[in-house]
């Protein structure tokens, strides 16, 4: 049933970033492939859809939010294209394909990024159908957890400090470099329907609890899944000798504390008094997802 | 006079980008250090300096402009940093002082241009005073223009294309590169001041115009200036095999198009029926300046 509604989440999804981002022939057509190559690399779409989730939650009821989900999701993929650069994580594979760099040159990657973190805020502005005020607000939700102290920030200090590093810059970096664009999803997602301040606070919080269960997983997947379905070399971030949660804590802890976190965020969940199954499911699902 | 407005404006500007990008003690300052460092290393501030006039001329009379024109500087600024990098123009120099990634390392200055992108839009979207619809409508300029349609488009075509190039592609080169930041100055001062679409247009048009004359006067002082002054090595772009106007044109048809651009654009600032004496001498100044 999950599967299902993912699905066809994800399709509506991607005909709109193919729309947002169309092949062009300018002379500076190379820069949209590149652009297009990674962003339409088949991610499973999950802070899109949890934007479109929690607007519908809230009250939302149309179509008005694709517009904002398409923006995290180019967020995201420019985070990616910028992390896997020689100069950052230097990663030649990214979703079982070369990462961007290796398919189209530094130079043209490096640009790639720009471009989609650039245009996502244009995306996110052409939001037609709902309060202008609000529109305004989510851009600035958008911007603040994108930038220095959201994930800019926790990927400073991922680059900035060796390991071993201790669980509570760990978290930290967790909760800034993965959390952050996931708390996009869910306050944003509240703030464009209209939620008031409460129910964005319940959204934020929710967002805490997933955004760190989902890196959790991240690193339990990293450590033990099969290399084809994660797309990257199995246990990629031990060899490039960074701390992880598992290293940290070792799996049962992590599965553990992953279990816990879930069952929190489904709590926060309840508290809402609009029906909130499909997110519950959503939920689930990213536990015991398997890449 | 001239110098004494420009002085005004400037101390304004940076007060104010010094407060929207603070320093800070958390375990990411790093990034902000070397944001600040480019950022408030002494630039002219032009392009925020046209947005602010635009503004006025177009009706706009407090301070409810600023956030959008250090926006524009702070998307300026981050577009140098990453020009400078290894992968792509790879320049030691900027402004008189070490490039970005000299002083911070390569992976802090992608980091600090990201951030610098990505603060300008939430620094935008900050803007009080101004009807939430234009702050809206000049977000999806700032990023249209920004983006790959605009001055990444002139970025990607000046990457791929080697010298010697046609005058064509360098026209369109410069339009993109350096013409789309300074029309997003000259379009967003009139959107946010309520301009009507005629003189929107007319904003346009002037944008165009001296976006022109400012690269073929940059090209003639990297030809002739004084290393001090210019802060990077005279003739920079020669050696690095790129087409000029000056190497397309020569010297004295290079000055004889920016006079004649210059005055088409004066001409366009008489067809406004509000007072442009300043604007009026802010474009002649920028004929004449010296760096």
């Amino acid at each position: 049933m999950i599967d299902l509604i993912l699905k066809n989440y994800q399709d509506k999804i991607n005909m709109r970033l193919d729309m947002f981002l169309a092949q062009t022939d300018k002379n500076y057509k190379d820069v949209v492939e590149a652009s297009r190559y990674s962003l339409l690399a088949g991610g499973k779409r999950i802070r899109p859809i949890l934007l479109l989730e929690f607007y519908k939650l809230c009250g939302g009821n149309d179509e008005c939010a694709y517009n904002f989900a398409c923006a995290i999701e180019m967020i995201h993929t420019y985070s990616l294209i910028h992390d896997d650069l020689p100069c950052m994580d230097n990663d030649d594979m990214r979703r079982g394909k070369p990462s961007n760099h290796i398919k189209f040159g530094e130079s043209m990657a490096l640009l790639a990024g720009d471009s989609l973190l650039t245009e996502s805020f244009g995306v996110a502005a052409r939001t037609v159908g709902i309060d202008q005020g609000l529109v305004v607000k989510a851009l600035g939700i958008l911007s603040a957890n994108a930038g220095i102290n959201g994930m800019i920030g926790g990927q400073v200090i991922d680059t900035l400090y060796d390991a071993p590093i201790t669980e509570e810059l760990l978290n930290e970096i967790c909760l800034l470099k993965t959390g952050a664009l996931i708390k996009i999803a869910c306050s944003c997602g509240a703030v464009l329907a209209g939620a008031n301040d409460e129910d964005i606070k319940k959204a934020e919080l929710y967002a805490e609890k997933i955004g760190l269960a989902f890196q959790i997983v991240d690193d339990i997947l990293d450590n033990t899944a099969n290399e084809q379905k994660l797309g990257k070399p199995v246990g990629s971030d031990n060899r490039n000798e960074k701390t992880t949660m598992v290293g940290l804590l070792g799996l049962e802890e992590c599965r553990k504390r992953a279990r816990e976190l879930t069952d929190e965020a489904i709590c926060i969940l309840d508290s809402f008094s609009a029906d909130s199954t499909t997110l519950k499911e959503l939920t689930k699902y990213l536990l015991v997802r398997d890449y």
